[in-house]
């Protein structure tokens, strides 16, 4: 990977810390929760207090949904950022939302705080050049059959850009186990940290599609020295528009959030 | 697989054949042959030359390459485009030609005659329903993380923005096997002809990676049904820019298909 | 593979032709078919007198059936090499089965013609030395993980136990697909010729594990090189012990067996 | 999962402690630590000594090695065996020792205290029936290509034949993943106690085949749930005969324990 140049660790370089608001990404432990999709504005509202009430850093909400069927509900878009906006004038979060073309990359900007890259997006070079001139964060999922090395690579195409805030989310990979929505490929947390300054958190929600499944992978997320979680959050994830098997309603996302901060503590005293 | 309305097998319908030049895809045996990337005027002239007088029915070539590195060359771009206009007005051969950024689309549209959407690309949303608006055929590459399921609805993307022609097309998908670049589903041809009326070609030369296989797998491809072959054809692959373990010179191509339309008429035969 | 020294192609080494009855694997193409599971006295001899009478080389029959579950049908053992015995005294054809345990094997040789290395056994290599030592050619299947690597060391372990007698059997690998049982790894056909002697034949019934899909996928194998075929014949399908679902009836593959023979005389002239 | 009669969860049963000597299979978290390979008399009691001072539970060692070629070192054997015996003399810890062939078994059993079965012999259907009539517990390690239900099924096997003593070990499944040797599942584990009553440990040394990731991957594991961890250790892993990436160093390997259970002493308070 001699080509890692601006993403990769060498001799002085220092880890990357990104302030997003009064978050710290790459330094400490950084939660982002909210729903997977804006539905509506009551719905993004109350979840937004909800995680706010439980301390994350950040909030998610997908305005652009990447859907396999065409039929299937595709995010409400502008409308969509306008509620999150909403929702961050309430709470003061900061708002990370998935972009998915090169032509709202800056009108994105005008509510986002983070942009979102996408698993199946991972390899859009040409988003990745576009967010790669934006001056926001940009949060890089890994595509679901990416190597390490190439998902390096693409942080690396965005940091050439002139952006050099890149945070790497891990969100599983697809194999051959049906047990799981994708398989959570945890060894690439210090995989990654052996080889980039950038920061990287875990998506246990995607990674498992299971709700059970979060507490104990987010708590092992941790534990490898991930920077941080996303995780999806519902009031009601029975009638949530997308992916509503791996939704937290916020008493189950709470007591993870105690758990995986106490947990922390423990690691850096450990 | 409920939701594939318009690219399903249904009763009545027929298989599409797409007329492209005097070409016509899902009717006999379409060969698609060019260079992987449009590298100079010169480079793609010769090659151009070459293919048509071994009598492909398309002549392929990138001017926007996807690579894993950023570094990597990444293609001529507009340049590339009118080389590939001019291999076309000289050769009569209508040309396949990625695209990879929604932006660019109506714009390729004057310089192509099928849009190509790469492997990476498959699940890029807004791509898929920017080239269903246009007026060229596409030919969609499989992601190689793809299930077929999720490819068909890709086509049906691009199906459901008005645009009707569609050649869908194999070309490897990633598995645990390192001999092989890519693993080709070849299984994918007659799994695909029993779920969609649309035209599949296979792509031997980026699912293989390796030159030796390609005209074993050409044949194959033939024998298991498919509707065409694309196949990289470079008069210098030592030099080439791009995926120069996999080019054929333009004898060896020759001699594949000639093998190939003759193989093609005795399974018509069989 | 530096250590593939004896299954390895070299220099003046010429293929390995294996002589078994009246057949010879490795020169012309040979086809195996059979029961998936010896199942009854009179299943196994309708189903051997209908393959018989299909001009098939060699029948293959399980008696030792190696079951994802402990309560399925397990194989009817000794009493299932006496019917396959029966099945080839009555038809003269040579009998391929398979034996799972290294305590079998000298018994099973009275029985068995080829002895059978299944998938799942592919790396159990205490049986690999086993059969080794044994004077009956030995079919090695594919580990449905393994690499192609992988495999020709198991041949080697084979050799090295003094057996020159190995057809690799190509039978799918597990991938991220789910429309087909597993996935038909045809490039290794030709790519496996590359780098040993000995002969490789395809079995799509299992690797595909769907009726509709094994024509096609026999047909592919053939232009793809292969030296033979092994597919699961039965006469009443539907009430098969065991993968029901890729079992042809004769006259299905009496018709395939025709095609394949045609279009191998046709590969031989292309 | 239906048929996982005697390794599911059902209502009442409780979860399965499997006492070996002093240690206690699932009631708190087991060590198992000690040479990849038994390669000489000198290394393994030197080994030994340390993991003993270290404070594990059970000594591993491996005297059968099923290797992919067969000019790789294989094994001691039952000299291997004796070494290992002697060390549990001299420890007095139990030996896990892999046992590879059916006719081993009985014999193997009177050094072992625990059978180890491969990861490539998981679905040696022969070995698990055997296994399953021998009177000492059974370390199951996941085939790189199962999946959880497969494995489970394997257990059952063993249960079936009245041994109820089965330890589940999670040692990585191949993906396309190339930077470690193998993907560590870790969902595997909370997703396996959803389903069965059997103790699972994790052995994170075949699972990542790089040392420095065995240190955040083990934490992880203990975090995740985990009843147990099994790790390489080696006084000079560079000249181990077997794995030599992977082996750990008494000193880091003693770091590692009492990290690890410092952290199941927090997981048990948090």
């Amino acid at each position: 990977m001699k080509d890692i140049k601006l993403a990769g660790l060498s001799g002085e370089r220092k880890r990357t810390v990104i302030k997003i608001g009064n978050a710290r990404v790459g330094d400490g432990l950084t939660i982002v929760g909210g729903p997977c999709a804006v539905e509506s504005e009551e719905q993004t509202m109350q979840v937004a207090r909800a995680v706010k009430a439980i301390g994350v850093d950040l909030l998610r909400g997908g305005a652009f949904k990447p859907r396999t069927s065409p039929y299937a509900f595709q995010g409400l878009g502008l409308k969509g950022l306008k509620i999150l906006a909403k929702a961050r004038d309430e709470t003061g979060l900061p708002i990370v939302t998935e972009v998915i073309d090169t032509r709202d990359v800056s009108w994105v900007c005008e509510y986002a705080d983070v942009l979102q890259i996408g698993t199946r997006n991972m390899q859009n070079f040409s988003l990745l050049k576009e967010v790669g001139k934006a001056d926001k964060p940009v949060l890089l999922k890994r595509g679901m059959y990416a190597t390490i090395e190439e998902w390096l690579y693409c942080a690396e195409y965005i940091l050439n850009e002139g952006n050099p805030n890149v945070i790497l989310c891990e969100r599983g990979i697809r194999t051959h186990e049906t047990a799981t929505r994708n398989t959570l490929d945890l060894s690439a947390v210090p995989a990654v940290k052996e080889k980039t300054h950038l920061p990287i958190v875990v998506d246990p929600s995607h990674a498992t599609g299971k709700r059970s499944l979060i507490e104990p992978m987010s708590l092992a997320s941790v534990a490898a020295g991930a920077d941080g979680l996303m995780i999806d959050v519902h009031c009601n994830p029975e009638q949530a528009l997308c992916d509503k098997e791996q939704a937290l309603v916020p008493t189950d996302f709470e007591r993870i959030v105690k758990k995986v901060r106490s947990l922390r503590k423990t690691m850096e005293a450990l």
